[in-house]
């Protein structure tokens, strides 16, 4: 037996069915026409967000990292929620702007950015994280051809590390941003041609559940921004601390402890060196805000012996869910939180094998798990699904073509 | 320092420029209008194809297994060139028949075929290798309410498995196929209740380059065959043997033995046992067909150092090449082979991380390389990319969109 990750709490049954924003989630199949189906629930995304504002600094914006969910609706739901977007590429900018987003409220990351990306970025008003500084000549050069002051902020590529952090974007060589030693130099020259400074995007982990590392994160970003900005000579209007806040996913995973990391900000912000003072501030959120309020729902196809262990053969699977699968930066496979719709009160009877309906034995959703019995028709809930989900998997592969999505 | 898997020996240069089906790679970009380019070549295909001829015994039909590689023109090319077509979904069936297959030649396996899958496989009579009793029985219901007999044959999970394989398929508990000890007892059920009763499909893993596995692992298929029918009472009118045959992806892959392989399978075929006399038989394989006619062709967007790192940022990434960033069914990463596409006769003079556009440290195509130097603007090839690659991946990751392709 395998443990199952935990179940967000904020689920809760109707006569013993799993419920998504109030409703049935059979209700919820039926409404949509069929499974594989994305459910996001508004409320959870909401009680997040409202979670975060509560104990952070009120200084604090919070942005959206679109990355995680571009789905449409969701998207159009956050704009009144979030103070800002934070999109990485051009395809993404066009989502953006068609959910309602003002190019002001939006900012541009990506380490192979496109002159026709660019072109289309700076034309729109959008804020481009600048990532090299070949990238910073051709931005200043497409400005002057466009006639349109860009608005330029760079990427800085952090000495530190998040500690504890499921993908480390900082520390050493990497591709994303300018090396901090030469970040002054590049602020100054990016200043000096006249763009429309916005100051720096510090970006250090993701997906950290170790307050403390977080903390430590935050204030080593801070202390690098003054550093640079003393350096360089510049102000810095904004400062995008970057994110990292994680989620539970397995078992063991704790909560991380955001009263605590509010609590740090808050003192930081009590005591900022004279060069930030004027600084406007904001964390870049993606699966922090939506991870948790997504739930993946599959229908059991068959549910078969072989050589005595049971498999619950789903018509969803990796092509939907790729990383609950265990095939997305993930070294050991572990189990994501996951239910037997209609028996979500019921105690565990049964040790089987959940799987995807894909040819390939990386097709599996939950391994040895224990469940309440399910039959065929029955379905099947893989939680945190709200987050890297189906934009991040293969959806065309054996010809399955993509999920259904709905924000209830 | 890591070694670059082997260039496919079919790829060769014209005026140092890498070259694909007598054109240079960057005359074929200018056609298709942008990079990301997937370009599979007709030249490659047909070779694999006619080596295979050669050295296999003349009654071994070749299917080829469409999820490899389902993009149309390229379907459509293997057509003439294979015996039958072997898919995994509906979805795939709707592919199969606009490239002009028929049903007769074309078979369905997987684990999770819905309703609606069986359905239009049943009507449009093409064989179905049943995975579960549950499936056997839902398939002669549809038969009857169809009013047509339908083609079946049985998936085996052998106790077996290909030793060496990429992927094992078989041996022990699988979600794929009826287990061995069930399978004459259900063949005699399929039999007697009047399908039209099409054999085996024994599949026993994939991309194995260990010719000696892989001539054990089709011995024992037949010798399971035989021996299912022998206690089933049935003959076995066609018995697909499952592929197997692997590709030289990374550094110190040898290409697979063919000759070996179809020597000990032509002196397999001069010794059938009675049941198997009259048997048809295939083997099935979509990566060894196909995978070594592709070539993905992206562009470098930047250059550029970071802590003594160069980095060349491609406009492409994990989103059209998965596999190839090492982020699909692989525990440790490893490089496809690779080269500078205007550089191709050059010598290696620097050591570069060749990685895509995406946001994330997954997003690497070759760490470490030796490489001729380039430039922003030269185009990045990246080999073994025809079969897993544009299918495979999660093409609207981060809003990019899917990769061009073209077959030359």
């Amino acid at each position: 037996m395998k443990a199952l990750g935990p179940i967000p709490p904020e689920f809760s049954a109707i006569d013993g069915e799993l419920a998504i924003g109030g409703r049935r989630a059979s209700a919820l199949v039926k409404e949509a026409g069929d499974t594989p189906l994305f459910v996001y629930s508004r409320e959870i995304i909401e009680h997040q967000i409202a979670g975060l504002r509560k104990v952070m600094p009120e200084r604090l914006n919070i942005h959206y990292a679109m990355k995680a969910n571009p789905y449409g609706p969701l998207l159009e739901f956050l704009a009144d929620l979030v103070d800002g977007l934070d999109i990485a590429s051009s395809g993404e900018l066009e989502q953006a702007r068609e959910a309602g987003y003002l190019p002001r409220e939006i900012s541009f990351a990506g380490p192979g950015k496109r002159d026709r990306e660019l072109w289309a970025a700076i034309r729109a008003g959008v804020t481009l994280n600048i990532e090299s500084e070949n990238e910073a000549q051709r931005a200043l050069q497409m400005g002057k051809e466009l006639g349109v002051i860009p608005r330029m902020a760079i990427r800085v590529n952090p000495t530190f590390e998040l500690r504890g952090s499921g993908m480390k974007m900082g520390g050493g060589a990497k591709p994303f941003g300018v090396d901090a030693d030469r970040v002054p130099d590049l602020a100054r020259r990016i200043v000096d041609a006249g763009a429309n400074w916005r100051g720096f995007h510090i970006y250090s982990g993701s997906q950290a559940l170790d307050a403390e590392a977080l903390i430590e994160a935050q204030g080593h970003v801070l202390d690098l921004a003054a550093q640079l900005a003393r350096d360089a000579g510049v102000e810095v209007p904004h400062l995008n601390m970057g994110g990292g806040f994680g989620i539970p996913y397995f078992d063991k995973d704790r909560p991380l402890d955001i009263t605590a990391i509010g609590a740090a900000l808050a003192q930081r912000f009590a005591a900022l060196p004279e060069v930030l003072e004027k600084t406007k501030f904001a964390i870049e959120l993606g699966r922090y805000l939506v991870g948790e309020a997504g739930v993946y729902l599959t229908r059991i196809v068959d549910r078969k012996e072989s050589h005595g262990t049971t498999y619950l053969i789903t018509d969803g699977g990796l092509h939907h869910q790729l990383a609950a699968s265990g095939n997305f930066g993930t070294v050991v496979r572990r189990n994501y939180p996951a239910a037997i719709v209609t028996r979500f009160d019921d105690e565990p009877e049964e040790v089987v094998n959940v799987v995807g309906c894909l040819c390939t034995p990386l097709d599996r959703l939950a391994d040895a798990a224990h469940l309440p019995r399910a039959e065929v028709g029955d379905l099947v809930a893989i939680f945190c699904a709200g987050a890297y989900g189906a934009s991040a998997s293969p959806a065309t592969f054996l010809g399955q073509g993509a999920a259904r999505e709905m924000l209830v």
